[in-house]
């Protein structure tokens, strides 16, 4: 039965499938094998791997708020945001986000992840240049990849390497795309020498403040707002409600005529189903316990502050967060994960970003700093991780 | 302050969006404006537009277990599913979504766009064939932009040209790619000579099922069960966890080597925030429902049939359902969106599929079947659209 043709081969069906084991094999030998290792409902492990920087999920008044939506709107929104899915919980949210943040206008997705896909495709295309910092989140990688327009990527956090690749662009058109706070190192982008930079050359500057937005700025507004950027004419910003919000879904603030743009144009926007209802009140309520609590951001930066410090007194490889973010170098993969693993046997539950999840190939533990840690979890966890390191960890440069 | 250099502009802040002004003038000229039409909790509108085919959104044992789910886990996940947004709930999902379908496993996304652009990718690559329907959905095309691979789109509901394709291709590994329920007119793929095909040229098949899923199949299993197809080695199904389950997310099943591939490979996957615990609640919910009422599916076939023959007999231009999606041809989008909106003041809720959301260029009403629709619902439908037609639809090719 098998046809003619010069790439024909005589597979069987239960072979088709054969070269996914012998990738497998590849990783397994390079000690980047992951795995799921699912959670229960409660734990005594200290979490600190987690994106919930302000200990919302499970805030009574969040998830409440979650699970009263649900009950009233419906466990999802039954459609695309252009058909069904969009509710006045969802306007509501928007609305409010964009009054917080303090742009015009806000267009909420169903992830952040489908967020930056649209952004970057619907505000470039083939008559445009992109210009990126190299450790751009991965949702922004693809969002370049999707989006027909030249890209270039450039050094990490700097802008004088934006404006080469700005000034000796082929297309007039340009944006300029780099994270906030970056998510591996928790490092900060110089947002304010990078608009510059956008002005001098007419470029659109999109910025992904995942881990900076409820976590940086005037009671947790974010990197751009903190940078004097919110509102700018030729600024777009993508949050996530997922991680500081502790709820799920993303979303782009902005000139109103670019969210009335990605409305029309943004295929992750057109072609998914809206945000589930229950997911919108959560990410509405967080924004009311961030308006009734302006110091609660502060909690996570004295707490980041005080891992770091603790670990560099140690010896170790630390990362200088200028968020939530704390990040360790390991010797290697294999390292990073024993050490993760043997941290988890003593109640502490650590990231451990090994390839390809880390642009430098550098494997690192990677912590996460939250609201609600106390003094003595930030003590007890320093310690551990300290006493765990491996040899080499401290003279890995 | 203007750099020097070939493509620079002397654009000021507010003008670097100026372009999409004059994108929007063109579209509003075309039809083709979009807005958001948010809608309350309640509404005596008819809805004919939403895809809550089996009508579980607001069920009381979906939404009930969802709130209650949110309440006990939070209401987010709080992070990638390979970091902290696996809980034993989406375990739960996976483990019974498998078992139901009849395939070795599955993994939870948190859309099926992502479902699918985490699939397509992960299993082809720059060493692979990838032949797919025309007709395809958004986010299987964005997949298969992102994925590096040989892509060839050949004729709709065409086994003969995805043969051709197969056979001129000039990499060894292939996959064919395709929709069981197409989106925007509802019919049903050749899956099982589509199988054929593939297997007579090495190639896996991946389906996405979102439309069949909940609907087709014994009890709701889905076209590719129907098909025979479950189960087998060389075939994965996407399904989405937001139309016929009510819910939110998407997942992928097939061959448990291809679960793990995913799980390490996937960037849609290992880069975006877990599914809310909520909707994995509500999708465990939702399947729950399904096998008590292995009948429901069956309403939703003889709701769209009713419609699809109510709408031929009063001679309008209506696709033959294979599941809950009829379209009606539309002279133009203009029309169409006139059509809609006069339907809407009837309150009868009707899709409208214009460009760029019809891969044909013709623009259509689109109507979806639920479970829960009244014989009398169905009369009154019938007789609204009917009255409300343009009159070139009756004679539109």
């Amino acid at each position: 039965m098998n046809a003619p043709g010069p790439a024909i081969h005589a597979t069987q069906p239960d072979q088709v499938f054969d070269w996914l084991d012998t990738e497998a094999a590849n990783r397994a030998e390079a000690g980047l094998t992951r795995r799921l290792r699912p959670r229960g409902a409660t734990s005594d492990e200290l979490d600190l791997a987690g994106n919930d920087y302000l200990g919302l999920a499970r805030d009574k008044r969040v998830a409440g708020a979650a699970a009263a939506a649900t009950l009233r709107w419906g466990a999802g929104s039954t459609g695309s945001r252009l058909v069904t899915g969009s509710t006045e919980l969802h306007s509501e949210l928007e609305h409010e986000l964009a009054r917080f943040c303090g742009v015009q206008a806000a267009l909420v997705f169903s992830s952040g992840f489908t967020a930056n896909l649209g952004a970057v495709t619907a505000l470039s295309g083939g008559e445009s240049a992109i210009v990126t910092d190299k450790y751009i989140h991965a949702s922004l990688i693809e969002g370049c990849r999707l989006s027909r327009a030249d890209v270039a990527a450039v050094a990490h956090g700097d802008p004088s390497a934006v404006a080469h690749a700005l000034a000796t662009r082929r297309k007039a058109r340009a944006l300029v795309v780099t994270d906030s706070v970056f998510s591996v190192d928790g490092d900060l982008a110089p947002l304010g020498e990078l608009s510059g930079v956008c002005r001098e050359h007419g470029a659109a500057l999109l910025v992904d403040d995942a881990h900076g937005f409820g976590v940086l700025g005037e009671g947790g507004r974010g990197a751009v707002h903190e940078a004097g950027l919110a509102g700018q004419p030729d600024v777009v910003t993508t949050v996530t409600l997922s991680k500081a919000f502790g709820a799920q879904g993303g979303a782009v603030l902005g000139p109103r005529r670019v969210i009335k743009h990605l409305v029309e144009t943004a295929r992750s926007f057109i072609f998914d189903t809206g945000l589930a209802p229950g997911s919108a009140a959560a990410a509405l309520a967080a924004l009311g316990v961030l308006r009734a609590e302006p110091d609660l951001p502060d909690k996570v930066l004295t707490a980041a502050n005080g891992l770091a410090a603790g670990l560099r007194e140690a010896g170790l490889r630390v990362s200088a967060p200028a968020g939530a973010v704390v990040s360790v170098r390991a010797p290697g993969a294999e390292d990073a994960k024993r050490w993760a693993e043997a941290c988890a046997e003593q109640g502490i539950r650590v990231g451990c970003f090994r390839p390809p999840s880390v642009p430098d190939g550098v494997s690192r533990l990677r912590l996460t700093a939250r609201a609600d840690l106390a003094e003595s979890d930030v003590d007890r966890a320093v310690k551990v991780i300290a006493e765990l390191a491996p040899p080499r960890a401290r003279s890995t440069p």
